[in-house]
């Protein structure tokens, strides 16, 4: 059975807790208490060197880190991830967007204030949040005229950007200027086979 | 013809020249001067909503952003980017890697002593050093036993870490403690069709 290396609240993980429940693939949640240093003792960094969870273990061995890499070879050959070139080269821009432009703004924030570090990042947190909303605006502006990120189905590009999308709240952000991310955030969530953040939370 | 919507001195539009070079393929550079705001203009934003560099476009008026989608659709079919999807899957986690760990690290170090901004940056500089230097450390510790990033081949995997690795001591990072990553240079910087980042500048 796969094993996932995993921290209950990292929307990095959730992805691929949300693709692996789409696809209707059983593994193991192996909980990695990120805030008790457990990414970076030397047991762990053997399996990933750049101590950073989520890690995907197969039964033969083989293990493979960065969340949105994983989302990309589970995905090969099922509806999350089409056939086609300009398609897929569209759905790999989206996701470098989230994890350059995204996710280092809306989920440091939130982590921030989850990890009560908020008051001693309190001079960085303005950038966070201005840029955080720039991402914001630009996911808000193609879904005025686009259903998905990348296809016109949803897929492994969606699941990336909805992960710490739909929690931006947490890190103070507000996402009712937002109307079509709301709409597409429906849309992700009533997907067959979707799970929430929370499901099996501590489990 | 390809137009390359080019920034001369980032690495980023360095990784889609790199590869263009290496596949032979011409196109035409057009410079957008970050430095005075040209990829935040109207006219820009309508390309590229995110307002970044690079951003290829093609004759047809198709266009595509983010270094790293930009190398995995253009090496598609080429010896650049194998068939295996498990060399595919380790090359993905590589360009994460780079625009995760590596790239906010090391480049960043770098435009800021470029546009004189280090100062300014003085308490946030530190933890890029320290991050940077953690990156490299990842770097060098695989290439002590692999001869490049993701497949037994040069690969576009290397050409993302090559971009900003080889011009690393631009931003303050001293490189002669990592002999692998040495080593590494060397062998990507002897691949036929090579080019370097200053070639064309300003042309």
């Amino acid at each position: 059975m796969l094993r996932l290396y995993d921290y209950w609240e990292s929307g990095n993980c959730y992805k691929v807790r949300l693709l692996l429940s789409l696809l209707g693939i059983p593994y193991e949640r192996i909980h990695i208490d990120i805030m008790q240093g457990e990414s970076r003792t030397p047991g762990f960094l053997e399996k990933n060197p750049n101590g950073r969870v989520p890690l995907l273990e197969w039964p033969d061995g083989r293990r493979l880190a960065e969340s949105n890499a994983i989302l990309w070879y589970l995905a090969e050959k099922t509806r999350f991830l089409p056939d086609d070139p300009w398609q897929r080269a569209n759905i790999l821009q989206w996701m470098c967007f989230e994890q350059y432009s995204h996710e280092p703004n809306i989920a440091v924030a939130r982590f921030w204030h989850f990890a009560k570090l908020a008051e001693k990042n309190r001079d960085a947190l303005p950038a966070k949040m201005k840029n955080g909303y720039k991402a914001l605006q630009v996911m808000d502006d193609h879904l005025e005229s686009q259903p998905y990120f990348g296809a016109d189905c949803y897929t492994i590009g969606d699941i990336a950007l909805y992960a710490y999308t739909h929690v931006a709240h947490e890190g103070g952000f507000d996402l009712s200027g937002f109307p079509a991310i709301g709409n597409w955030l429906k849309r992700v969530s009533s997907e067959a086979g979707h799970v929430c953040i929370t499901d099996g939370m501590g489990i």
